[in-house]
């Protein structure tokens, strides 16, 4: 079965995008085509979205899902006048939040994903640009700035998610990669071990990390099985010495491996 | 008027975090402290919760909101039995939208951020390792690959927007920074004109470049404003010879500059 879904919004659309997106993985059964519908601003881009339905309806002979956030109203009944199944996802709760606060709603569209809190902002940014200026070990002197620092072999998984801790939590993220050199001499450089209070070691299933090594330099002996086993072994040892928390990448996205170095989980190592 | 906020989900968060973050954005008189909860999937941890819930009530002399995603009945009820304005974001949209779908919800939580489709989760991963490979214009001879080049002079937003839209959308995203040379020779390089028709132009006020090229290089003559005023205007010429739409990221975030970028607003330059 086939269904249409736009996520649409008079600003940025990512609240509805989000939440829309997560109750669909409720029905993985449905082949959704997902469209993103942002700064449906005016009633002529809402005239032309209520043609896209219509068009949807008839490809998939069903009504298109909509769900969006939208605060204009003279935006929302055009829309509502659609062919579709028009789901408000703010609304709903704007008003019982207004009763417990006690205070009325700005009822301003487009705050979420707006530059509101300016300090807030730039610390967002400056972490982001700190992950890109510490990534890969190349500055092991600047950790004693970091907040956190993910230690792992190479190509498992250090890079995104220091990036995403960055982007979205405004954490200061550095990330070293253990090699031979580090395994051979049976310690991390000084700089690195003196970050290791605030260090997570990421850690991946053999099999999958030659998959990754692969696909970057196919048939080298870097990405055989038996030299994935051997880093990842020699890994652990490291993480056990260093006594850090260790998160498996193998099955786990970047925002669920994100979501626990944020709690600071201590996940006890699995020899 | 202070309150405490609870984000509280039994896997990431995100949901609650994004849509909890939206309407909260509606009472910006409120001084609200919020606290990012994931993993809250035991009984334990969900008691815990109700103790720190409580001594947020009592420091603000008011009970704290709850925001949550929560499928776990258990874990739902113990919440609920906590002093909090329970705010349950998710479940009143599934039986509509099952109703809508004509299939039962699969009531598994933690599907929204896990990896359910691992060529998407992939896709994700290599745009973002694109878009660090391909930052700051290392490499134009990859432009060809690219879903999305920015041009824009140094600190006006390209990086962190490139990797906003590789970590959201999956989007191949490179950038290249005009320099003197380029203004001089009155041209880019072959092969970034040649990715003229996927190129977003970014522009800045030139205060608030010098402002931010002031905290990379205090006193130089690099964030100068005669110099930021230059290098503005030479980019506007640039942009208008390329014909390509220009973003203004003085007061846009980064999400906001990417929601456009995705829609493909073509927004008339401004001179």
């Amino acid at each position: 079965m086939k269904r249409t879904v736009f996520f649409v919004s008079e600003s940025t659309g990512i609240t509805a995008e989000t939440l829309g997106h997560s109750l669909l993985s409720q029905f993985d059964s449905v082949d959704f085509t997902q469209v993103y519908m942002p700064y449906i601003n005016t009633a002529a881009r809402a005239h032309a979205l209520c043609e896209r339905m219509q068009e949807a309806a008839d490809r998939d002979r069903a009504r298109p899902i909509l769900f969006t956030t939208m605060l204009n109203q003279e935006i929302a009944d055009i829309l509502k006048g659609g062919h579709c199944f028009y789901q408000e996802l703010f609304e709903v709760f704007v008003e019982p939040l207004s009763a417990e606060l006690g205070v009325p709603p700005s009822r301003k569209a487009g705050l979420s994903h707006a530059i509101t809190k300016p300090g807030m902002y730039t610390k967002r940014i400056d972490a982001i640009n700190f992950a890109m200026a510490n990534d890969d070990g190349v500055r092991p002197d600047n950790f004693v700035h970091a907040d956190v620092v993910l230690v792992g072999v190479s190509r498992s998984g250090k890079t995104p998610t220091c990036l995403y801790l960055s982007m979205h939590f405004g954490l200061r993220a550095a990330n070293y990669p253990i090699t031979e050199e580090d395994f051979a001499r049976g310690e991390l450089p000084r700089e690195v071990w003196q970050a290791r209070k605030k260090m997570f070691g990421l850690t991946i299933d053999p099999q999958r990390l030659k998959m990754i090594r692969e696909e970057r330099r196919p048939g080298s002996e870097y990405a055989s099985l038996i030299r994935c086993q051997h880093d990842i072994r020699e890994a652990h040892n490291m993480f056990k010495r260093l006594e850090v928390p260790v998160l498996n990448t193998t099955n786990q996205s970047i925002e669920e491996i994100s979501a626990q170095i944020l709690r600071g989980v201590k996940t006890p190592l699995n020899t």
